[in-house]
């Protein structure tokens, strides 16, 4: 099925203990698109800059992504960040943060887009995210992202989106800050009764907890020795989850099981290299062998 | 199988978000020796002054525990510990700690008790570990437990313990420290060179890592919302997992993933109330069940 996303794209600088990287393809949605692309057609809704290096766009048709839903702002400059990971590999240290065309008006949804059954609306503004929900035809699963900085200052909106979405995917800090329990497996029920029907709590080099409706999924992550630059990490998650269920065309609960323990493979294939290095090179055969070492790793 | 266990008994006081506990029943061995006793026989080794409440020696034969080789010395004061975990629900923070009787001679192993074939050395000087490593007749599997203070000032005595233990149980921070490696699969590949056939990192609330010869095996906690105090949750899980191991008399790879599995909800019953007070009112047809909702809780 259709699978559509919303997010950032964006230019990154990167340092990690394996090196650096100037000015590398980055950004939510291109993570998350990549990931996905494996798995079912991606439509693809972003805006950049007169600056976007025209490779993006290679990359992305690359992997069969339909980036017709990338507008190309004449004037403005492409979003723009530098994190590093030199004192916690688990935790990006922001070094900077140009919004750039991020902070002017967003993008739209082409009418070709607006009958995607599958959505998913990578981290922005939940006032943003719900506008870009109203112009859907008639959606079967859409499934949000959202930050710290929203839970903080946007509650209001945040709620609001909740109501609106079938499934939410955060990290552990911010279902903690979301919900005021420490406990995760609190946090995610709690969350359940703000309107998602599951919520997906990521937690990193830990792997992920999944609450839905009396159900509890915990899944470690892939354990690997392979870790050079964790960006995007949680968006090709992300991606690789929602790309499964597109294209199983079923969020039931085993499925959805199935379609996070995809998402945790290919996120373990993503920061195996610095920015989407190694996304490009992947191919479905070594992810689903990998989803079978997974799958032992974890039996008993 | 017979499993023996030597480590400390204790007296502890604790404050936790759940409230506050004085001169309750604590120390690894206890913690261990109820945790093994709802699978095999378990035969205890430690030494307490003659302030240790009586209460304790009942808790322990409640469970069928052989407790002579348990020495009351007289003159002597019991090991106390006094920790809070209201800053952080997963890390102790240590108030005060009264070695007593543990700085003095320790105890010794019984002669009956030298055949025992399952042996677990709880945390404690590397040498004295050695030391019951010699009074053993021909033991099938020794594990041990570790601390920082060992790694930082004994790191040559706890190198030659190494090289004489089938397994090594630690925590993940002190596997980085031991190693120097961040990431645990290379933390625990490299102790794996170090002497053990195995180790287990435990990762608290995240669950634990396995490695052995070329094997990986991930785990994670299981998810509950009944944490009141998660003291004993590493020496509980230590104890359902040799309890395990000691009654199927095996330490085949899958019987040792089942063991993990099994030491894995016998903590999570352990952190659900203060001290011993769940292992008391515990029964195996519990952990049963809860390891049949353990393994669907990680199925995909």
């Amino acid at each position: 099925m259709s699978l559509l996303v919303t997010g950032s794209i964006g230019i990154d600088t990167i340092e990690t203990p394996a090196g650096k990287r100037d000015d590398v393809i980055g950004g939510s949605a291109v993570y998350f698109s990549l990931a996905a692309s494996f798995f079912s057609p991606v439509r693809l809704v972003g805006v950049v800059g007169d600056d976007c290096p025209p490779q993006l766009l290679a990359v992305l048709r690359g992997r069969g992504i339909d980036t017709s839903g990338v507008e190309f702002r004449k004037g403005s400059r492409t979003f723009r960040w530098h994190g590093s990971y030199l004192k916690d590999l688990n935790q990006a240290e922001t070094l900077r943060t140009d919004l750039n065309v991020l902070a002017e008006k967003p993008p739209e949804i082409p009418p070709a887009f607006r009958d995607s059954r599958f959505v998913f609306l990578a981290n922005t503004h939940p006032a943003l995210q719900q506008r870009m929900i109203d112009c859907l035809d008639k959606p079967r699963l859409i499934v949000a992202d959202t930050m710290n900085l929203w839970i903080s200052s946007e509650q209001e909106e945040l709620r609001k989106l909740l109501r609106r979405v079938g499934g939410l995917v955060l990290n552990d800090n911010e279902a903690r800050m979301l919900t005021g329990w420490k406990n995760l497996v609190r946090a995610g029920r709690e969350i359940l009764t703000m309107g998602p029907q599951f919520v997906v709590i990521k937690k990193g080099e830990h792997g992920c907890l999944m609450c839905r409706d009396g159900e509890i999924f915990a899944l470690p992550a892939f354990p690997t020795d392979q870790v050079v630059d964790p960006t995007g990490a949680g968006d090709s998650f992300a991606g690789g989850m929602m790309g499964y269920l597109a294209a199983q065309n079923d969020v039931s609960p085993s499925i959805l099981r199935q379609a996070l323990a995809f998402g945790t493979v290919v996120a373990s294939f993503t920061i195996a290299d610095f920015s989407v290095g190694a996304l490009e090179k992947l191919t479905r055969q070594e992810i689903d062998r990998r989803v079978e070492e997974f799958r032992q790793a974890v039996a008993f």
